[in-house]
């Protein structure tokens, strides 16, 4: 019952604060015997980092340590254990956080849940932690890569924007929010390719509601889609069906690949919305007394965060995929 | 492990075809030596039947006999286990698509993971396995309001328009789509009062996590949104941060009532899309030799399902929240 | 997390009091398109009733109903659910029990966790719901037989005796038991052949922790032990140690067929140890003023519940096995 | 679903080979805001060390270093990660045994599962691993303490010997076998005082049941007893049964503090017998080939575990507890 674990069959359970000394994790399930595609692992990190001119230039080196469950580079079949070290601690950053609650942040909820704080940077609720989930990730792709299974994502919209037709006006809204202090959301479109038919566990873990538990439980996210998502609910019946050809692909793929919870075999399409970060340049916080002050912000945060989340949200689509496929089984 | 398990700690666990003899399930941590409100049970099942001219006209009777777990009307804190017969159940109506596959139903999907398919009407995938989830969801609700919790939803669009402004053009749309034999979709908003502040567990059972697990997991729904969703996509972070006031409240909601997955004491409001029932008039289904035939659809169902539709998401609320309060503990 | 569950990748969940109505389960993760050996679970069910000249004689029918996850005798894939009615219910015998705690019985421990008492006859507690045990554990030796595992058992100590090599002093002591309204407890050995190499899960869900957990929850189980048990811990090291044969069986099986928590591919074996039951004629209970009083005890019981155990254990054993032949794909 | 998971509520999950750079896990479930008693956790750990004359001389340094969860010595309600070096390693130790698969261990078993061993040591299965238990244990024991639950724990055997009244002739029996580079087993007892009533949950997550799978998941644990465990397979019922007090207390505890799985507030106790181990001085391995040879066995090894097994007993103990006491609430 660990919350802290993703998937039942190949899972990632995580630990680690933003700014203790390390953060972590264990992946269990992963199969005996492989070869640990360490350079896979590497680009995956390096696309969680700041990737853009629009991203925080707290730049980890993020350099993962395997300490249990691989020998000679070869997987034994036991828990992998990995660590992060979090090497480019500022806690100095945070010194006048310590005691106020910043607006739209989890400092608040974790007071009310845990009677305490991290010290500082968000403790278990920074988006820092996603860096276990793509380690995670990585080892989940490199089991999919055994089915042929690839996993590609892109920005579809940023703020007001359709980030494929418009970008120029997205990319100048970027702009503008930076040299606000401000910031912007947008949404994550996910293609799973190859997927095998079958996958699925009716009636509470179909595919699509573990996807959505998988995706809305990355920081910021606000929005999950399946297939056309809303814009499949505007629709009337006879313009969202599906129809078959004679090889049992569909015409079409409004539903994105999952019929009744479990996959058809076409692609599994998925939309993620993140909402604009609150770590904006100035905020209004309160204090344990209820006291109000506006605040300079001065830790180092992305103005959009979707250009980092990519791999976040394909590292969670792998780990998913991963835990179906051994639960088929 | 069970796939047809929802909860941890407050679980609801169901079984049974759309054309079985019975449905029914397992409500476990449900407390001891509680007086069960009957009078609640029914009035949620009824919300669940034909509610509205664009409903099946296919109406159970839907009476649910409780077997165990309760002795006097009185729970005894074991598993209360529950029926509920499938008294109007025409096979025939199905007969003709025994060996066909119906186009963007859960027929090929189904067949594909289990090799077999119920001989009719959806078996386990048919909405008629929501009717499991109001009983569970009439529990936890009686649960809730020990604590004062409450439930309310609406439909805030049907196709493309939106519900509450424009509500004849909408209902025009359904008069329209029953008497062409199509159907059609749209949104359903769920507001939680009074929900306790620091529910939620992190990091991967955030509770907007597990509610979007919760929601996808209902037969058609194709999006949710947490709090304000897309629309906090595309504001910018200045516009979409909820203010404080110096009691703790938010001037504004655009989260839901969630931070870093934990509740934070306002309304908890999300919202679910569904799309079109793909149970039209006249279908094109392909047979196991991928021959494709356009059929009659003889069998009763909804034009528009979300009138139906918003006890079960209620119910499914309800569910996540009586877990969580019980994890909490 | 549901307490009432057995087993992760195939499961048994069961409800239901020894009085109520029904008892019942549901099946999970048995394979769909099997054929279901209905004459095999009467036979088994069979074996459960009382069997001896020592077992009570409130024999019940014990028709089991299925009522989903299969058509016509052909499992589906989904939640097999079934029934057993309670039709040779006298709640009458147990009502000059209704305000007591019967000595060394669940009555008063139930009473402290729920606050609330089933009205008879020991309500959930009472060994009533084994019978549900052997309904899971008759489909997961079906399931075993497509694996050519089959599970036997035998009584090896009544009381004092040894059952094998002490048979008559057994029996008599049985009788004496009976005449006084005594009973008597022993030990039961259970072998599982032909069960593959490498089942198991390390290092917390070893097979023969799991085994123990399975038989430690039937009611009056005391012991447990793993090949030759507690004989083991008497020996020396070069004594115990189970030596190699050229074909990796080795010369004995002092291990029962696991080591470090997995198979090996010899026999499993193991024993569980039984005590009497509490049940006897005249007993001392106590009512919730503290008040002690001697009551004759009309309750139909075993003087020995090893003869109907025999096949409890057998189906706690299948149900373990069952579920780790699927934890292993 | 993880198989190196124990407890629901209040876990432990380890990782980690005998050899390799660390071990370590996670503790979930540990209240937030407490002061972590490390003099505790080093006394624990120092109980596990060579602690006898009969223990190995690999003697580790054991340092265990928290690097999540814990800030300024408080808990902050977040995974607690912790590691520990495997500082003492000298695989030249088992440089012999590379290719071979000891007898009785689970060498064999281990690459039957996983295709593949680590090089040395017993990899996963060593007892190394008990380590993570103990610091698992020693935070269990100081939640535990809040509710003023202790644990101790004796051996009752050596060998053939009844520890507690031949001690002299056990001393002996140990020495003989120290020398001729031979093992011995024993039993030991474990008590836990002031255990609150009303703690376990039926029916298959019985306090005894999961206490037997937290013992028998102990490396060497051949016998789980609850109580008077198979002396009280022996007795009469009118012997065995445990009589009222009028303050419900009971006259004998021939139960062990559990009826019908659940506590009923008097001591919990119960038995694990612990098999010689097969580390002794020569012992005969067999290679992939099924080729068999005599090996001298370099590895430090026991020549009685007992000593050292008592707080790993005790550590399994605390945890059962402490997870039935946060699954109560």
């Amino acid at each position: 019952m660990s919350n802290n674990t993703f998937g039942k069959s190949f899972s990632l359970t995580t630990f680690g604060e933003s700014h203790s000394n390390c953060l972590g994790g264990i992946i269990e399930g992963f199969p005996a015997n492989l070869k640990i595609d360490y350079a896979l692992i590497e680009s995956e990190l390096e696309k969680r980092k700041s990737s853009s001119a629009y991203s925080t230039p707290r730049v980890e080196e993020d350099k993962v340590v395997f300490i249990s469950g691989i020998e000679n580079n070869i997987s034994l079949g036991t828990p992998i254990a990995f660590l992060i070290e979090n090497k480019n601690v500022k806690k100095q950053d945070y010194e006048n956080l310590k005691t106020l609650f910043r607006p739209s942040h989890a400092d608040y909820t974790y007071f009310c849940k845990y009677g305490i704080n991290a010290s500082s940077g968000g403790g278990r609720a920074s988006a820092r932690e996603t860096v276990c989930r793509v380690v995670g990730g990585s080892l989940a792709k490199q089991f999919l890569s055994l089915y042929q299974i690839n996993i590609e994502s892109e920005i579809t919209k940023i703020g007001q924007f359709d980030y494929i037709t418009q970008r120029n006006q997205a990319e100048e809204a970027l702009l503008q929010a930076k040299e606000n202090g401000d910031s912007l959301g947008g949404v994550i479109k996910c293609t799973i390719h190859n997927v095998p038919k079958g996958l699925g566990e009716p009636i509470f873990d179909k595919l699509s509601a573990t996807l959505a538990q998988a995706m809305i439980s990355i920081p910021s996210a606000k929005s999950f889609e399946i297939g056309d998502g809303l814009e499949s609910c505007k629709r009337l019946g006879s313009e969202d069906i599906d129809h078959w050809n004679q090889d049992f692909t569909t015409q079409t793929n409004h539903c994105g690949g999952v019929q009744g919870g479990i996959t058809n075999g076409m692609d599994v399409v998925f939309s993620v919305g993140f909402k604009p970060i609150a770590s904006i340049r100035t905020i209004r916080a309160i204090n344990p007394q209820g006291e109000i002050a506006e605040i300079e912000n001065n830790g180092r945060h992305d103005c959009c965060n979707l250009f980092r989340a990519r791999v976040v949200v394909e590292s969670m689509a792998a780990l998913t995929i991963a835990d179906f496929i051994k639960r088929a089984k």
